[in-house]
Protein backbone atom coordinates (compact mmCIF):
# COMPACT_ATOMS: atom_id res chain seq x y z
CA UNK A 1 0.00 0.00 0.00
CA UNK A 2 2.61 2.36 1.01
CA UNK A 3 4.99 1.92 -2.03
CA UNK A 4 2.17 1.99 -4.46
CA UNK A 5 -0.07 4.90 -2.98
CA UNK A 6 3.16 6.75 -1.89
CA UNK A 7 3.51 7.63 -5.90
CA UNK A 8 0.35 9.67 -5.82
CA UNK A 9 1.98 12.10 -3.42
CA UNK A 10 5.04 12.14 -5.70
CA UNK A 11 3.48 12.89 -9.08
CA UNK A 12 2.09 16.15 -9.31
CA UNK A 13 -0.62 15.71 -11.58
CA UNK A 14 -2.59 12.77 -10.49
CA UNK A 15 -4.90 12.73 -7.63
CA UNK A 16 -3.90 12.28 -4.20
CA UNK A 17 -4.26 9.11 -1.27
CA UNK A 18 -3.49 8.72 1.97
CA UNK A 19 -2.71 5.87 3.58
CA UNK A 20 -2.81 5.84 7.63
CA UNK A 21 -1.04 2.52 8.59
CA UNK A 22 -2.99 1.40 12.43
CA UNK A 23 -2.16 -1.34 14.38
CA UNK A 24 -2.91 -2.81 18.38
CA UNK A 25 0.62 -1.65 18.88
CA UNK A 26 3.09 0.72 18.38
CA UNK A 27 5.72 -1.21 16.93
CA UNK A 28 4.70 -4.27 14.84
CA UNK A 29 7.52 -6.82 13.41
CA UNK A 30 6.69 -9.19 10.69
CA UNK A 31 7.04 -12.50 10.56
CA UNK A 32 9.93 -12.45 8.49
CA UNK A 33 11.47 -9.56 9.53
CA UNK A 34 9.84 -6.56 8.28
CA UNK A 35 9.10 -3.64 10.49
CA UNK A 36 6.27 -1.03 11.26
CA UNK A 37 4.92 1.51 13.45
CA UNK A 38 1.94 2.16 13.27
CA UNK A 39 0.65 5.91 12.72
CA UNK A 40 -2.12 5.24 14.66
CA UNK A 41 -3.54 2.75 17.21
CA UNK A 42 -6.81 0.78 16.35
CA UNK A 43 -8.65 2.77 18.91
CA UNK A 44 -7.69 5.50 17.75
CA UNK A 45 -9.11 5.43 14.07
CA UNK A 46 -12.07 7.54 13.17
CA UNK A 47 -13.92 5.21 10.28
CA UNK A 48 -15.71 7.78 8.94
CA UNK A 49 -12.29 9.63 7.70
CA UNK A 50 -11.78 6.11 5.24
CA UNK A 51 -12.67 4.93 1.87
CA UNK A 52 -11.24 1.65 2.34
CA UNK A 53 -9.84 -0.51 4.43
CA UNK A 54 -6.80 -3.18 3.65
CA UNK A 55 -5.91 -5.89 5.71
CA UNK A 56 -3.32 -7.81 4.42
CA UNK A 57 -2.72 -11.41 6.15
CA UNK A 58 -0.77 -13.03 8.38
CA UNK A 59 0.47 -16.12 10.04
CA UNK A 60 -1.71 -17.73 12.33
CA UNK A 61 -0.05 -18.42 15.87
CA UNK A 62 2.55 -15.54 15.13
CA UNK A 63 0.69 -12.59 16.04
CA UNK A 64 -2.66 -12.57 12.87
CA UNK A 65 -4.95 -13.97 15.73
CA UNK A 66 -5.15 -10.39 16.90
CA UNK A 67 -7.15 -9.50 13.83
CA UNK A 68 -10.22 -11.27 14.93
CA UNK A 69 -11.39 -8.72 17.43
CA UNK A 70 -14.44 -6.78 17.94
CA UNK A 71 -12.92 -3.48 17.05
CA UNK A 72 -11.60 -5.09 13.40
CA UNK A 73 -15.11 -6.04 12.74
CA UNK A 74 -16.90 -3.10 13.79
CA UNK A 75 -13.99 -0.59 11.69
CA UNK A 76 -14.77 -3.04 8.50
CA UNK A 77 -18.54 -2.75 8.98
CA UNK A 78 -18.84 0.98 9.37
CA UNK A 79 -16.06 1.74 6.51
CA UNK A 80 -18.38 -0.58 4.09
CA UNK A 81 -21.66 0.33 5.21
CA UNK A 82 -20.44 3.90 4.39
CA UNK A 83 -19.70 2.75 0.87
CA UNK A 84 -16.19 1.77 1.15
CA UNK A 85 -13.96 -0.84 0.11
CA UNK A 86 -12.61 -3.72 2.04
CA UNK A 87 -9.12 -5.11 0.50
CA UNK A 88 -7.66 -8.43 2.04
CA UNK A 89 -4.49 -10.27 1.32
CA UNK A 90 -4.25 -14.43 1.91
CA UNK A 91 -6.10 -14.94 5.72
CA UNK A 92 -6.90 -11.20 5.59
CA UNK A 93 -10.23 -11.71 4.68
CA UNK A 94 -11.23 -14.02 7.52
CA UNK A 95 -11.98 -11.57 10.18
CA UNK A 96 -14.35 -10.09 7.25
CA UNK A 97 -16.05 -13.11 7.28
CA UNK A 98 -16.41 -13.16 11.15
CA UNK A 99 -17.69 -9.83 10.77
CA UNK A 100 -20.72 -11.18 8.76
CA UNK A 101 -19.69 -8.93 5.32
CA UNK A 102 -19.22 -11.98 3.50
CA UNK A 103 -22.89 -13.87 3.66
CA UNK A 104 -23.47 -15.34 0.17
CA UNK A 105 -21.10 -13.14 -1.25
CA UNK A 106 -18.34 -14.79 -3.27
CA UNK A 107 -14.60 -15.02 -1.77
CA UNK A 108 -11.16 -16.49 -1.82
CA UNK A 109 -8.17 -16.89 0.95
CA UNK A 110 -4.65 -18.27 1.42
CA UNK A 111 -5.25 -22.17 0.48
CA UNK A 112 -1.90 -23.94 2.21
CA UNK A 113 -2.22 -23.69 6.24
CA UNK A 114 -2.27 -25.71 9.08
CA UNK A 115 -5.65 -23.70 10.02
CA UNK A 116 -8.51 -24.12 7.88
CA UNK A 117 -9.12 -21.12 6.53
CA UNK A 118 -11.53 -22.55 3.65
CA UNK A 119 -14.33 -23.85 6.71
CA UNK A 120 -13.61 -20.59 8.09
CA UNK A 121 -14.52 -18.49 5.07
CA UNK A 122 -17.52 -21.09 4.64
CA UNK A 123 -18.70 -20.72 8.17
CA UNK A 124 -19.06 -16.68 7.45
CA UNK A 125 -21.42 -17.60 4.72
CA UNK A 126 -18.77 -17.32 2.06
CA UNK A 127 -19.09 -18.91 -1.68
CA UNK A 128 -15.46 -19.66 -1.79
CA UNK A 129 -14.29 -19.21 -5.65
CA UNK A 130 -10.77 -20.45 -6.34
CA UNK A 131 -9.61 -17.21 -8.57
CA UNK A 132 -5.73 -15.70 -7.22
CA UNK A 133 -8.26 -12.05 -6.81
CA UNK A 134 -12.14 -11.96 -5.79
CA UNK A 135 -13.79 -8.91 -6.07
CA UNK A 136 -17.94 -8.62 -4.74
CA UNK A 137 -19.75 -6.20 -3.31
CA UNK A 138 -16.74 -3.46 -3.05
CA UNK A 139 -14.41 -6.36 -0.90
CA UNK A 140 -11.42 -7.76 -2.74
CA UNK A 141 -9.48 -11.16 -1.44
CA UNK A 142 -7.00 -12.68 -3.42
CA UNK A 143 -5.49 -16.02 -2.59
CA UNK A 144 -1.45 -15.40 -1.69
CA UNK A 145 1.16 -12.44 -1.31
CA UNK A 146 2.00 -12.80 -4.83
CA UNK A 147 -1.03 -10.77 -5.96
CA UNK A 148 -1.17 -7.85 -3.93
CA UNK A 149 0.75 -5.60 -5.89
CA UNK A 150 -2.45 -6.32 -8.38
CA UNK A 151 -4.95 -5.96 -5.39
CA UNK A 152 -3.51 -2.71 -4.32
CA UNK A 153 -3.80 -1.10 -7.91
CA UNK A 154 -7.21 -2.52 -8.70
CA UNK A 155 -8.45 -0.50 -5.10
CA UNK A 156 -6.80 2.77 -6.71
CA UNK A 157 -8.35 1.97 -9.91
CA UNK A 158 -11.92 2.01 -7.61
CA UNK A 159 -10.72 4.96 -5.56
CA UNK A 160 -9.51 7.03 -8.22
CA UNK A 161 -9.87 5.50 -12.01
CA UNK A 162 -7.81 4.08 -14.24
CA UNK A 163 -5.59 7.32 -15.56
CA UNK A 164 -3.98 7.01 -12.16
CA UNK A 165 -3.60 3.83 -12.10
CA UNK A 166 -1.95 3.55 -15.65
CA UNK A 167 0.47 6.61 -14.44
CA UNK A 168 1.66 5.11 -11.77
CA UNK A 169 1.41 1.55 -13.44
CA UNK A 170 4.70 3.66 -15.49
CA UNK A 171 6.33 4.72 -12.86
CA UNK A 172 6.65 1.27 -11.43
CA UNK A 173 7.16 -0.37 -14.13
CA UNK A 174 3.73 -2.48 -13.96
CA UNK B 1 14.58 -10.25 0.12
CA UNK B 2 12.86 -10.57 3.79
CA UNK B 3 8.78 -11.41 2.54
CA UNK B 4 10.49 -14.22 -0.08
CA UNK B 5 13.55 -15.61 1.62
CA UNK B 6 11.76 -15.78 5.22
CA UNK B 7 9.92 -18.44 3.60
CA UNK B 8 13.14 -20.71 3.29
CA UNK B 9 13.50 -20.46 7.23
CA UNK B 10 9.39 -20.87 7.44
CA UNK B 11 9.15 -24.48 5.24
CA UNK B 12 11.74 -26.92 7.18
CA UNK B 13 12.30 -29.37 3.65
CA UNK B 14 14.06 -26.85 1.82
CA UNK B 15 17.55 -25.04 1.78
CA UNK B 16 17.70 -22.21 4.52
CA UNK B 17 19.07 -18.97 3.34
CA UNK B 18 19.69 -16.05 5.65
CA UNK B 19 19.33 -12.08 4.96
CA UNK B 20 21.39 -9.81 6.70
CA UNK B 21 20.38 -5.97 6.21
CA UNK B 22 22.43 -3.38 6.36
CA UNK B 23 22.61 0.20 6.32
CA UNK B 24 24.64 3.28 6.55
CA UNK B 25 22.00 4.31 9.66
CA UNK B 26 20.71 2.46 12.11
CA UNK B 27 17.08 3.49 11.22
CA UNK B 28 15.70 3.77 7.71
CA UNK B 29 12.87 5.58 6.59
CA UNK B 30 11.55 4.71 2.76
CA UNK B 31 10.43 7.77 0.82
CA UNK B 32 7.19 6.37 0.64
CA UNK B 33 7.15 5.26 4.65
CA UNK B 34 8.08 2.34 4.96
CA UNK B 35 11.17 1.74 8.41
CA UNK B 36 13.87 -0.44 8.35
CA UNK B 37 16.36 -1.07 11.16
CA UNK B 38 19.37 -2.93 9.70
CA UNK B 39 20.70 -5.44 11.46
CA UNK B 40 24.23 -4.01 10.96
CA UNK B 41 25.62 -0.95 9.94
CA UNK B 42 27.73 -1.00 6.41
CA UNK B 43 31.10 -0.53 8.44
CA UNK B 44 29.84 -3.46 10.41
CA UNK B 45 29.87 -6.26 7.20
CA UNK B 46 32.45 -8.73 7.12
CA UNK B 47 32.02 -9.45 3.08
CA UNK B 48 33.46 -12.63 3.06
CA UNK B 49 30.64 -13.95 4.62
CA UNK B 50 28.16 -13.40 2.15
CA UNK B 51 27.04 -14.71 -1.03
CA UNK B 52 24.97 -12.07 -2.75
CA UNK B 53 24.88 -7.73 -2.45
CA UNK B 54 20.87 -7.44 -2.65
CA UNK B 55 21.27 -3.05 -3.47
CA UNK B 56 17.23 -1.46 -3.75
CA UNK B 57 17.05 1.80 -5.86
CA UNK B 58 15.78 4.76 -4.09
CA UNK B 59 14.81 8.19 -4.73
CA UNK B 60 18.30 10.85 -5.39
CA UNK B 61 18.10 13.98 -3.04
CA UNK B 62 15.71 11.48 -0.64
CA UNK B 63 18.69 9.26 0.54
CA UNK B 64 19.64 6.82 -2.36
CA UNK B 65 22.89 9.58 -3.19
CA UNK B 66 24.65 7.53 -0.07
CA UNK B 67 24.85 4.51 -1.96
CA UNK B 68 27.70 6.90 -4.30
CA UNK B 69 29.94 5.59 -1.52
CA UNK B 70 33.66 4.14 -1.62
CA UNK B 71 32.48 1.31 1.29
CA UNK B 72 29.55 0.26 -1.23
CA UNK B 73 31.67 -0.13 -3.93
CA UNK B 74 34.37 -2.16 -2.02
CA UNK B 75 31.21 -4.10 -0.66
CA UNK B 76 30.40 -5.18 -4.25
CA UNK B 77 33.99 -5.56 -5.12
CA UNK B 78 34.52 -8.19 -3.00
CA UNK B 79 31.36 -10.09 -2.96
CA UNK B 80 31.43 -10.27 -6.88
CA UNK B 81 35.75 -10.93 -7.06
CA UNK B 82 34.88 -14.03 -4.47
CA UNK B 83 32.09 -15.31 -7.20
CA UNK B 84 29.05 -13.89 -5.12
CA UNK B 85 26.12 -12.40 -7.04
CA UNK B 86 25.04 -8.64 -7.12
CA UNK B 87 21.21 -7.73 -7.09
CA UNK B 88 19.81 -4.53 -7.86
CA UNK B 89 16.60 -2.95 -8.31
CA UNK B 90 16.01 0.46 -10.19
CA UNK B 91 18.79 3.04 -9.84
CA UNK B 92 20.65 0.12 -7.54
CA UNK B 93 23.11 -0.44 -10.63
CA UNK B 94 24.41 3.05 -10.50
CA UNK B 95 26.55 2.63 -7.76
CA UNK B 96 27.96 -0.93 -9.37
CA UNK B 97 28.38 1.07 -12.09
CA UNK B 98 30.41 3.35 -10.82
CA UNK B 99 32.16 0.49 -8.79
CA UNK B 100 33.89 -0.38 -12.01
CA UNK B 101 32.13 -3.91 -12.09
CA UNK B 102 29.67 -3.35 -15.88
CA UNK B 103 32.72 -2.41 -18.18
CA UNK B 104 31.93 -4.14 -21.57
CA UNK B 105 28.84 -5.54 -19.26
CA UNK B 106 24.71 -5.36 -20.30
CA UNK B 107 22.90 -3.73 -17.60
CA UNK B 108 19.47 -1.85 -17.60
CA UNK B 109 18.00 0.79 -14.85
CA UNK B 110 15.28 2.92 -14.09
CA UNK B 111 13.59 4.93 -17.51
CA UNK B 112 12.00 8.14 -15.80
CA UNK B 113 14.09 10.13 -13.64
CA UNK B 114 15.22 13.88 -13.20
CA UNK B 115 18.81 12.17 -13.11
CA UNK B 116 20.21 10.80 -16.14
CA UNK B 117 20.37 7.25 -15.19
CA UNK B 118 20.84 5.94 -18.71
CA UNK B 119 24.09 8.16 -19.11
CA UNK B 120 25.66 7.38 -15.52
CA UNK B 121 25.53 3.25 -16.71
CA UNK B 122 27.16 4.40 -19.89
CA UNK B 123 29.84 6.51 -18.27
CA UNK B 124 30.38 3.10 -15.96
CA UNK B 125 31.38 0.68 -19.41
CA UNK B 126 28.01 -0.93 -18.93
CA UNK B 127 26.18 -1.86 -22.18
CA UNK B 128 22.66 -0.30 -21.63
CA UNK B 129 19.71 -2.54 -22.62
CA UNK B 130 16.30 -1.88 -22.81
CA UNK B 131 14.63 -4.70 -20.86
CA UNK B 132 12.78 -5.40 -17.82
CA UNK B 133 15.30 -7.86 -16.13
CA UNK B 134 19.08 -8.22 -17.54
CA UNK B 135 21.45 -10.78 -16.03
CA UNK B 136 25.20 -10.57 -17.08
CA UNK B 137 28.19 -12.06 -15.30
CA UNK B 138 26.34 -12.68 -11.96
CA UNK B 139 25.25 -9.14 -12.13
CA UNK B 140 20.99 -8.66 -12.19
CA UNK B 141 19.78 -5.22 -12.97
CA UNK B 142 15.99 -4.51 -13.66
CA UNK B 143 14.27 -1.24 -14.95
CA UNK B 144 11.65 -0.77 -11.99
CA UNK B 145 9.91 -1.58 -8.78
CA UNK B 146 7.52 -4.51 -9.79
CA UNK B 147 10.32 -6.23 -11.18
CA UNK B 148 11.51 -6.64 -7.57
CA UNK B 149 9.58 -10.31 -6.87
CA UNK B 150 10.99 -11.56 -9.73
CA UNK B 151 14.49 -10.52 -9.30
CA UNK B 152 14.27 -11.95 -5.70
CA UNK B 153 13.28 -15.09 -7.20
CA UNK B 154 16.06 -15.32 -9.54
CA UNK B 155 18.53 -14.60 -7.27
CA UNK B 156 17.51 -17.49 -5.35
CA UNK B 157 17.37 -20.25 -8.33
CA UNK B 158 21.06 -18.91 -8.83
CA UNK B 159 22.18 -19.47 -5.32
CA UNK B 160 19.67 -22.22 -4.09
CA UNK B 161 18.13 -24.01 -7.36
CA UNK B 162 14.60 -24.61 -8.98
CA UNK B 163 13.38 -26.67 -7.15
CA UNK B 164 13.32 -24.29 -3.87
CA UNK B 165 11.84 -21.34 -6.49
CA UNK B 166 9.17 -23.60 -6.99
CA UNK B 167 8.39 -24.51 -3.10
CA UNK B 168 8.33 -20.37 -2.12
CA UNK B 169 6.44 -19.52 -5.25
CA UNK B 170 3.81 -22.29 -4.44
CA UNK B 171 3.37 -20.65 -1.24
CA UNK B 172 3.68 -17.41 -2.39
CA UNK B 173 1.07 -18.26 -4.79
CA UNK B 174 3.16 -16.69 -7.35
Amino acid sequence: MLDVFGWTQYRKHILKARVTTAGFHRRVRGRFGTLAEPDLLINDIRPARYGALVLPGGFHGHGFDEAYDARIYELARHIHHNGGYIVTMCVGILPIADAGLLKGRRATTYPYSRHDNITRLQAGGAIVVDDPVVVDNRIISCRGPAASLEVVLLLMEMLMGGETVREVRKYMLS
